[in-house]
Parts: structure tokens; sequence; C-alpha cells
């Protein structure tokens, strides 16, 4: 937009507070990558998982139903992300999460969703 | 997968508890919609703001730097999937969060994301 011809905020004060309040565009950018990693039902699933317990590929894909090549897969991309980390225990490389604030993320996202789901009032 | 044909699990309690900890498919599908919705830079930038206060599409579109068409259409798709809600202030429609746990939900993605950028070791 040309800056000379922006309407006028009609809450200026409203629009500052936000814009202070507002994260950067490098804090934004991971943001909605990690919200675009999670908007796969696979790979919710697998974090679901993952954020019980560290479990390998083979128990990923049971746990999903999915094969464990396309397990695999999905824990590249999300690894990629640092999402997940991954470590060798043996011949067996077992999956975790990358932080527990992806497991606070999760919990979030489902009291939200089960919220949704039983259109209860909001609390605040 | 034929069911016949699974391999066996390496940890099948692990499986067992994941299984049980896991959210329903009907959970799911709104966590997953939550995301997508989410996994647009203009769309969190949105949300961000309101989660700091309800606010007209005008100071939306002056907070995110689009037309005032493009943010109306951003506001449809979120309320559609039940992430704000409208009200009309005489001539002006206020948008706000539909549910303070999308606040908490943001809070935690920011953590996140504040954590990997700056790849503090995990809480956990």
């Amino acid at each position: 937009m040309d800056k000379l011809r922006l309407p006028a905020p009609i809450d200026a004060q409203a629009v500052t507070r936000a814009r202070q309040a507002a994260p950067s565009d490098e804090l934004l950018a991971i943001v909605v990558a990690t919200f675009e990693a999670l908007a796969d039902p696979t790979r919710a699933r697998m974090l679901y998982g993952l954020t019980q317990q560290p479990m390998c590929v083979r128990d990923l894909a049971l746990l999903v139903g999915v094969t464990e090549s396309a397990t695999s897969h999905q824990l590249r991309l999300l690894r990629d992300r640092n999402l997940v980390k991954s470590q060798r225990a043996g011949n067996v490389i077992i999956y975790s999460i990358a932080s527990s604030h992806l497991a606070a993320l999760f919990r979030e996202a489902e009291y939200y969703a089960d919220h949704m789901l039983h259109r209860l009032p909001d609390h605040s």
C-alpha cells in the first residue's frame, strides 16, 4: 500500500499496542513454519505420540498406521524443522520431540479443539 | 497396511501408551484445521493482534499491511473455522478471538519459536 493513501486508523491506540506486541518477522517465520509442519494428520499423530515418550520409526508407523518408509519421510521433514531429534540406540533410531514447548503447544491445541468440539462458552 | 503383515512393535508398551493417549479423529481434525489456519503469515499476524484486543477490519489491515479487502477475506476464513468472532459496534465490525485458548496457543508457539531462534537447551 502507498503510505500516503493509508486511511486513518479507527482506534489508533489499538494499532500501536498491537504493533508493539507483534512478534518479529524472524520469530513469526518460525511460528508459521511450525504450524505448517503440524497441519497434517499423520505428522500431528506422530508428534502426539512423541509428546508421550520417545519412539522408534517402526513403533511410530504402527501407531499412525502408515508404512515405515512414509514414517521416515515425515520424520525427516520434522527433523529438518527442528521439531524432533533422533538418537541411535543399538541398531534402532529413537525419535523424541525437540522441545518441551512443543508438548505444551499440542496441549493448548487440544484444549482449544476440545472446547470447539463441545462448543463450551469461553473462559475469558 | 495388511494387519497380518504388520511387524511386531519394538516397544509394545510405548505403542499401547501412545494409542491410549492419542486424540480422537474428530479432535485431531480440529487441531489440524486450526494449525492450517495459523500457517499463514498474514493470518498469524492478525490473530496475534486480536490476542491483544478486539480490532476492526481497517485497523487490522493497517497492522498487517494488506488491503482492507484482503483482510476481510482472511477474517471470513478465520470466522468460518471458528477462530474469530465478529460483533457490530455502530457501523464498524469488531473482530475478536473466539477462545482464550487461542491466545494460550500463540503464546506457546512464541515460546517455542523463541527457543528455536536462540537455540536454548530444552527445559525438560
